[in-house]
Parts: structure tokens; C-alpha cells; sequence
């Protein structure tokens, strides 16, 4: 039998939901590169959602390092930089795709994987002659690669300090949905493009095969982005299949359920842990950290799907990650098991 | 109603077999980034069908201008040069791709959209020092831009002269299946893979909702090429996805049967245009481009959906394509409205 | 002895005059990175012989490929392309810089090396959509590879096509020097800068052992163009250098009095070659090839240093260059020996 | 009159020798883009003095950025790195150039501006799968940013780390003269050879107008390197010009001289600092760094040209550089002036 599985939120394929939406499709024609109904139809949800003004552009691309690459690249020019955390996807998980397409990245250690208004103003510190790379865009995640999420303070005050220094300000939502979701989350909807220039909403990772919704809202991103898209080989011929995935992942807000669920399951899970003795990082999302000594380390290593995320002396750090299909018997298999040790 | 198409041959979603097919798949725990099983079936399936040795390495992309530039930009460096017909995809539909990766193209006329040894020798008559880029790779589409197919002379004539210059070959195979189902087609399944380094073949136009088979047979393209995909945001999460697709699309020889049912379509539509005094260029595969005036032209464009190749004093050049999905009835539509013209 | 040279114009060091001039700054203490007294003074004399606007910026890089590269990768996107005839430096001699940059060339074929406004019309008649790279720029070179010079009215033309379709003009004046002071020129000094938004006056093929200087006349080039030098590695520490260069040949207009020589002195060297029976390529500026047979092009060879343009079924091609060190006894070492034969 | 400078090591044009070398070639006709005598005669010196294999081949360049780049490009592939220490020139002054050509540096804190064995291995550690940039050189500075050497062991050390994790080490070597001359320096002439892929030898901050000598050893650098030279716009058309440079400075061992006496007034300018009651950090080179307050800072601003190297709570860390043209009254005048304090 499979082991129960916590490793990521990308190992199922898609909500049932988002396969029986497409049954109906199969022979239907459309325009191609997503020109289709679908696509705009997915767009106006997400206008609605997060209340962005209706001149906002949404494109539809495959994958977040894609899109992330996309982004980055087309807004800066061959001296210009992006500030990132050291702990940035970008920084650390992406091949050096940023850099392949020609920039460099900034980074500041941050707290808890964020950025924040000082981290900007002590980059922008060292910066200014030609010698020096000039910062146009900071890059966050939300919720960030470990977890965390901003508050609606934190999200501000980097705002401020993008504009103070004439930055822009581009957040990666691969899991936005988790931190959206948060109970300790404060952001509105509406923050989000009120704060950042652009941001997308992850699919890869809450229930769709693939794709992640790119939300350019500041008109800097508006001209022909479709035409970077093509040139950094990103433009999906059938383009409404993507739009077709988000269309129905939107419906009835089905997208911020399974949101909500793979965090109250990190929740149920981080209790469980607790209840044995063990200390896991606290996490408003999906995504739980545990150290371990090294024979617990072991044994549940064996008996279940989880990530190695450090080996260290005192045994390991695991990641443990919950999503729309992780269901309560998970954690009531991890429970039984670590009673049994 | 909708209109008949003929607009091109990714306007529908994918094949009802491929979609039942992943219907008992989508709550299983898979693995990562194309380290999953069906991808491996699907790897195994081309390589028999092709009868590729067992070294080939085979990666599933999302698009075909996506796959044209990861495979030609993990090969050159940036002095070197990618030599195409001037028609080729890379040189004209991918919005700068292969440059924006750090590459130029070197064109020569060809011959109907194709290649051929002479042109090569032609292009390599004029490079050699430091002051022009030099030539690594050879690119061709099979079947071309024009619905074209290579013989298997013409191949093999290309592979010599690839080897004579120190060259590699690599086939864009976005619609291979057409051309390898060509009734004039005589290349084996085997050549491909004799005369190419490298080559792909196209899920996108014959049935799939997107996926590229990238087929890797010289070993020079073997070095940490998952790295490469990454780094040029090629790389899906769910990797697995697009194995699911092309296994499914690979049992018992579905997606040649779909390649074969185009062409055969597009020989009665050529047949239709004919019967009715109009004089098609001739097409083996499932492209047809057809000269008309500029009355029957606007009636045709109104009637049917199709592509404006170009607008001329006799009229138009149109090009109707046929899919998997076309249908008897959409040439007796044709063929009714040429009648009553 | 030395062969007499008609091999190119950049054989010599440099000219005596530019020598002199540094024998008395060995010892002077300059503010690196172009900030320096001699390049102001180099500037002022640019922006003055050419009438251009105050706010006009100069920079003076290394070389020619270089400065073609710089110029044009800062303006374009990657999405975005330059057209250039099919014969430019840029798309022929330039071991893809340009596209190693990240740029597509869009060739025309133009006609005798210049590109024309309808050939700008026809180039353009072809892009539009996102699958196809974005024009922004027209590349030409004013003496142009093969010796040819641009009329105003060519210019004119050129210029307005740039405008009906929204493109910038550059101009490659690697040979300018002998562009304007050529017999056939009508263009005017404020001409340049009126028709062009940026051009350079080649240094190394006029008397300067390297140094080209760079005018951008556009203030969208103005924006931390020295941030862009940098970061593609043409900045030079001892920017006074090439200031002091361009300081000490624009005195007196020496700069254009070379020029003017190596001209007037490719006119008896054509009349040379007519007195013998042979039939140059009639050249306004200091290239000028020549079609000999098979004998006779051995022993010119054997006898004068000059370049093998192209061996054909004729003979040879063959191309002579006169430079700012040219001497009448060169053409006379040449006139007794075609005499002689 | 003109304040002393101690701004830094390339405020003057070139030494007088190297003027006078030119004198009698003005005159001569060369080959073009490196092909002539002087350039071969230059790298003869360079493959004597430093003990390499015939095969090595060498390059004249135009600048430090610019050969940085040229050589890191040429060794990775898009998804490789380069190891730098976070302090190394590459990573915080040449305005993202490494990245810009499309490569990541991943940075170590490293110990005195050097990097050390160990801190390779942690670098390694955190590599190894396709979502991270595989390294593939590692980058180093003799002497560093900050003026310290590598001692013979820390070479050996770096030289062992990069073969056991199969990395080739470049050496950037602007200051490779005040290095191998510094009273401290174990290194032999024969080590650099011995210990690194590739170097380069720094003309521009030792007494020559511009130029950096390229020395490539392992034979991985050797395939087409013009080539890419010319595609990164750093090829030069009178590349003899650098070959006289180099050919001049080399002549009795100049370079080193002239090397020897930056460090010795560097010295002697570190005595008088401490003299006076001052703590530069000891320097082995022609770079010192000194704390001072406030009104000493501003004081010794005002009279001498230095460079400001931070500004802090307890007053100013002043950077002071000695050069090939530093005379002992520049040294005295300092001291004069400290006294007057």
C-alpha cells in the first residue's frame, strides 16, 4: 500500500471538480492563445475577487519558476536588479532562470523568510553609481517558501519602502491561496493589488495539473506582454485549457476552500505533533517544519511521505505539507504512528 | 451555429480517450518533476516505437516553441549558430525565442519548406573565422510549416551533410505524426532516429491539451539537461501530467491513428476543391493551401473558419487544416458550399 | 620589404598627430570612468561640428562590434528586433553579438548595402501579432560595408519610414568620416543628428589605435546608459584615454582631413585601375572592389596586400582599401605594376 | 595646483616606457584582431615568466569587467554558476555583468576577501539536483578588493576543493603584480600555472592605457575563444595595439617593477599612517584602508585625493592607493600634513 503521503501539494493530479468541468469541452472550438471565453471568463473572476481595476491584463502561463521568470525578465533591462530573501524560490529552487534571462537578483536575509521596509532601504544603501546593479523590482512570496505569511502591516511598509525608492513590487502567490486562507492572515482581497504592481495566483499547487495566473495590474507590464510571453516560450497554443482549468477552479470560490482545508489540516497536524512532544515551527499555512531526533527521524521517513528539508546534528528537520486531497485519516495515521514510537 | 472549422488543428480540447484516461488517476500519489512512472511508460512506448536505444533520453514539455528553444539553446553557445529555412517556425512564429536565448539563425531559402544538402554546404561556405558565428546545429520540420514531408533521400542527404560539417540535426515534430502517416511518406519509424540527434513529437496539434515529447538520442544533449529545463522555466511540478497524456495517446498507436484520420480528411477536402475547379498546392499531410479570388474568398471566410495565408491581387491564399477531430461531414459542408457558389 | 597594404584601414597604430597630443599627459591625474576634462572637450567638439543639442550624451567605447551591440541591445526588448540589410556588419561580421545579446536581426535585402524606406514598408508588413518579433530600430551604416553612402534624400526617406512605423534610426559610422567627406555626399553635418536618434564616429578605421564614439541624440537613450556600458563590459577605468584620443584627432577637423585623403586617394586608385582596362565597383568612399581573372588576381595577391572578397568562377574579387596613411606611392607601386603585366 | 592622489591605481594614462615603445610603430603595417607579432611576442613573455605550457593561450582585452565576463561566459551553460566570494568584484562592482551574459554567482562570506576550501565545500553542499544551478568555476581575486594576497597553501587548498568537486578556477588578476611582488607573497611565478584554469594579468591598474592579458591554460577554454570574444563585443580590429602594450610593459620585467614599487610606497605610506597614531589594516599591497574620525577625515578629503570607502558612526574608513607613478614626496606630503594635525 502507498505510504500516506506529505510530501507537497503537487503530487495528486487535479480536483475532481476541475476534471468533470472539462467532460463538456471536449469537442467544443476555440480560439487559440488564449483568446477564448474561457480565459476572460477566468480573468473577470479574478478581477471580482481581488476588486482590481477593470484595465488589469491576467495571462495564463504553465508553471511558477515560468512565470516568475516571465515576469522578472520583462521588466528589467540588462543593468537592472530584483531584490529578493536569501530564501526566495528565486534565489534557490529556480536553476538560476532569473540570471539565464539575464539579471541579477539582490538579496536580503529578511526575518521568517519576508522581506521588509529596512531590508529594501540597506540594499538601496549600496546602490547608485553605474559599478552597481540597479534594483527595479522587489520580489516576496505569499505565503513564503517556508510557510509564513505577511500581515497587512508588513505588506504595507514594503509598499512604502518600494515607492519611497521607486521599486516595484511583484509577489509570487504560489500558495497565495494558503495565506489568503490563513486564520491568522489579515490581508482583504483587495490589498493585494492595491499593494503590488503584479502578483499570480498558483494553480500547480491547489488543485490544478498545472497552471498559474499571472495579474498585471500596474500599466507597466501592458505592452505586448503577450509577445514575451511567445519570446521566452511561454505562450500555450491551447491557451483556453489553462483558462478552462481556472475558470472552474473559481467557481464557488472552490479555489480558497481547498485553500482553507490543506491549512486546517496543517493545523490538526501540528496538534498531533504537539500532543507527542514534538515542536513544530508554528505555521499559518500548509507547510509544517519539525525537528526530529534522528531515530524518530528514521521511522517516519519509512513509514511516510515527507521531505528531508535538513540533516543536522541533533537528527533532522522534516517538512511535512498538507493539500486539498490530504484528508483527516492522514493525521490520524501520523497520530497512531507516533503514539505507537 | 458554430462554423465549420478549418482554422487549425489545436482548436479542441483534447481526444475523448486521452481524457478518459486520466480518470482513475486523480488521486494518486505520484512523484515529482517527470520522476513518475507514466512518464516512464510514455518514454518507453517512444522508444520502442522508434526503436531508439535505450540511452535516449526523452523530457515532456509544455509547447513546441518552448521545446525548439530548450533544445537549441542547451546546444549552442553564444558564437554558435542554429542553421533554418527561412520559413522555419524558430525564424518567423517564435516571436525572437531562439535570439532572446542568446542565439542566431542562419537562413537559407531550402526548397517547399525544406532543407537540403546543397544548402548547407552553401551556408557553410561563407562562415569559418572568428567574425561569423559558427554553425552547430541543423533545424527542420517534419512535416515543415507548409505541410511538406522529408523523403527519406532528402533525410539521409541532410544527415550527410550535417556529419560532413561537423553538424547536429534536430526535427521540430510538432506534426510528425502527419507526416510519418503521409501516404507519400517511405521514412521508417526507425530513420528518425538514425538520421537525428534529436527531434520531437508534437502532443499540442493531434490531440493532447499541450505536451511536446523531446527525444534525445546523442548523447551530447545528456548532461544535466533536466537543469537546463529548469533554468529556462520549462520545467512542470506536475511532470507527470504530461507523461499521463502521452501515455494515453500512445496505446495502441492512438495518436497515429488521429495523424492518419487528418491526412486522410485533408486528401478528401483536396479532392473536394478540386472537383470544383479550384487548384490546391498538393499537400501529403494535413495543411492545404488553395488560391481563390477575391469573391469566393470572403464567402469562404465567412462560411468556415480558416486562415488568411496571405492577401494577394488574385484574391487570397487560404489554409484549411484538418484535425483529429475533423469529421466527414465538415468536407461535405465544404463541398455543398463550393456547389452552390 | 613590406608588401604594399590595401589590406584595410585599421593596419597602422595610429596617426602621429593623435601621438603627440598624449606625450604631455603621462603624468596628469584624471577622473576615471569617462568623468574626465578630455572627454568633455571630445564631447563639445562632437556636438558642435554636428550641431547637436546640449543635452545630447557621448560615450566612447572600445570598438565597433561592440558599440553596435551596446547601442542596440539597450533599446530592445527581447521580444523586439532591429532590421539591417542583409549585407550589415551586424548581421554578417559580428559573430552574432547582437542575438548574444538577446536580439533578433530582421534582414532586408535593401539595395548597393543601404536599406531603403520600402524596405522598412515591406519588413513591416509582416509583423504585428505576438508570434512575431517587434521591430523597434533600423540599423544602418553610413559608409556602408561595401563602400556606398547614403544621399539625403535616402536618409530622408529612411528617417520617415522610421517614423510612420514608430521605429529609431542608428547609424554605424564606423566609416562616417568617409561617408561626409566624400565627392558624392550631400548630407550635412546637422543632418545626421536631425535624421538619425543615435549614431557613432568611428575612431579605429580613421587614425585611432581603437575608440569609437557614441552619440545618442535621444533622450530614451538617456536613461543610465553608462549602468548598461558596464554591465556588458565595454566600460573602460581610463575612460580619459579614448577622451584624449577623440580630443586630439577632432582638432582642426584632422579627424575628417584623414578622411578626405584616404578618399580622394581610393579616387586614383580607381582611376589607376580604370587605366589598365579593369572595372571597379564605382566607390565614393575608401573600399573599392574590383573583379579580376584568375592570373591576375594571383599575382596582385603575390604583389600588394589586399583582401580576397570572393573567389569565382571569373577569378577573383577583389577588395582594395585606402586609409588616412595611404601614400600617392602606393597607387604608383600599383599603377607600374599593373603596367607591367 | 593639484591635490596628491591616492585615489586609486589607474589615474594616469601609462608609464612613459610603454609611451615611448610606441614611438617607432607608428608607422607599421600589423594584422588586424590579434594576428601579429607584437601580440605574439607579448604572450611568449607571459608564458616564460609565468613557467606555462606552450599550448596556453592569451588575450588581450580591453578591461577587468570585460574579461571577468568574457571568461565566465565562455565556461557555463545557462544553468551553471560561478563561486565567488560576496566581496568579489564580479558580485558587487560590474553592474550585474556575469548575470547580465546569463549566469548565476553564488556567493560565500569567505575570510579577508578570499575564499577558502571550506567555504567550496559548504557551497557544494547545498547543490546537486536540477532545481539549483550547478557551479562549474570558481572565481578568485590576487590580490583581492580589499588588497589581501593568497598564500601559496590557500591556493593549493582552493586548487584541491575545486578537483574534488570537479570545478575549474579562474583567477582574476587586475592586481596580479602587487600581489606576486608583495613582501608577503609565497606564491612562485609557476603556481598560478600550477593552481588555476585560467588568469589574467591586469595592465590597466599598472601602468598601461587599458588591457588585461587573458591567460587560458586548461584546454577547455580553447575551443573557438576569438569567436566568443568577437560575440561579446570584445574583440579588437587593432588588437596589436594591446599586444605593443603588453609587449612594452613586459620588457625587463617592468610590470613587476613598477608593481613592486606601488607596494613598497604602500609601505612606507602605512608607516607614516601608524606614525601618526593611526590603524590602517596592514596591508601586503598597494591598497589601505584607514579608520579615521571625523575631522581628520574631512581634513584629509579636503587636501588629498582618496577615495571614501565608508562612512560611519565613528568618522570615515578611507581607501589610499599607491601606483606605478606614487612618487615619495607623495608619501611625505601626507606625513607633513599628519604632523600639522
Amino acid at each position: 500500500m502507498a505510504k500516506v503521503s506529505f510530501r507537497n501539494d503537487y503530487a495528486t493530479l487535479m480536483h475532481p471538480n476541475v476534471y468533470r468541468y472539462l467532460e463538456d469541452k471536449l469537442d467544443v472550438i476555440n480560439d487559440a492563445y488564449g483568446n477564448d471565453s474561457y480565459s476572460q471568463s477566468a480573468k473577470q473572476r479574478i478581477i471580482e475577487k481581488f476588486g482590481l481595476p477593470e484595465t488589469t491584463e491576467v495571462y495564463f502561463l504553465a508553471g511558477g519558476t515560468q512565470t516568475n521568470m516571465v515576469a522578472i525578465s520583462y521588466i528589467l533591462r540588462d543593468f537592472e536588479a530584483v531584490i529578493a530573501a536569501s530564501s526566495g524560490h528565486i534565489n534557490v529552487h529556480e536553476s538560476g532562470a532569473v540570471e539565464a534571462s539575464g539579471h541579477k537578483i539582490l538579496t536580503a536575509p529578511g526575518k521568517d523568510g519576508k522581506l521588509r521596509g529596512e531590508d529594501i532601504d540597506e540594499v538601496m544603501r549600496h546602490v547608485g553609481d553605474e559599478h552597481v546593479v540597479a534594483p527595479e523590482l522587489i520580489y516576496i512570496s505569499n505565503a513564503t517558501e517556508t510557510g509564513t505569511i505577511y500581515t497587512k502591516e508588513e505588506l504595507r511598509s514594503l509598499h512604502d519602502a518600494a515607492r519611497r525608492h521607486g521599486l516595484l513590487l511583484f509577489m509570487d502567490g504560489a500558495r497565495l491561496g494558503n495565506a489568503l486562507m490563513s486564520d491568522e492572515n489579515d490581508l482583504a482581497f483587495e490589498d493585494i493589488g492595491h499593494y503590488c504592481d503584479a502578483f499570480y495566483l498558483g494553480g500547480t499547487k491547489n488543485g490544478l495539473p498545472l497552471g498559474e495566473a499571472l495579474v498585471l495590474i500596474n500599466p507597466v507590464f501592458h505592452h505586448r506582454f503577450a509577445n514575451h510571453i511567445k519570446a521566452r516560450g511561454a505562450m500555450l497554443a491551447k491557451g483556453y485549457f489553462v483558462g478552462m482549468l481556472f475558470d472552474a477552479i473559481l467557481q464557488d470560490d472552490l479555489y480558497f476552500s481547498l485553500a482553507k482545508h490543506a491549512n486546517d489540516l496543517s493545523s490538526k497536524l501540528q496538534e498531533a505533533l504537539k500532543s507527542h512532544g514534538l515542536n513544530p515551527e508554528p505555521s499559518p499555512t500548509n507547510q509544517v517544519f519539525v525537528q526530529v531526533d534522528d531515530e524518530l527521524g528514521k521511522a517516519l521517513i519509512r513509514e511516510f511521505s515527507c521531505e528531508i528539508w535538513e540533516k543536522n546534528e541533533k537528527g533532522y528537520i522534516l517538512r511535512f505539507v498538507t493539500s486539498y486531497r490530504s484528508k483527516d485519516s492522514d493525521i490520524e495515521a501520523l497520530d497512531l504512528f507516533l503514539q505507537a514510537q
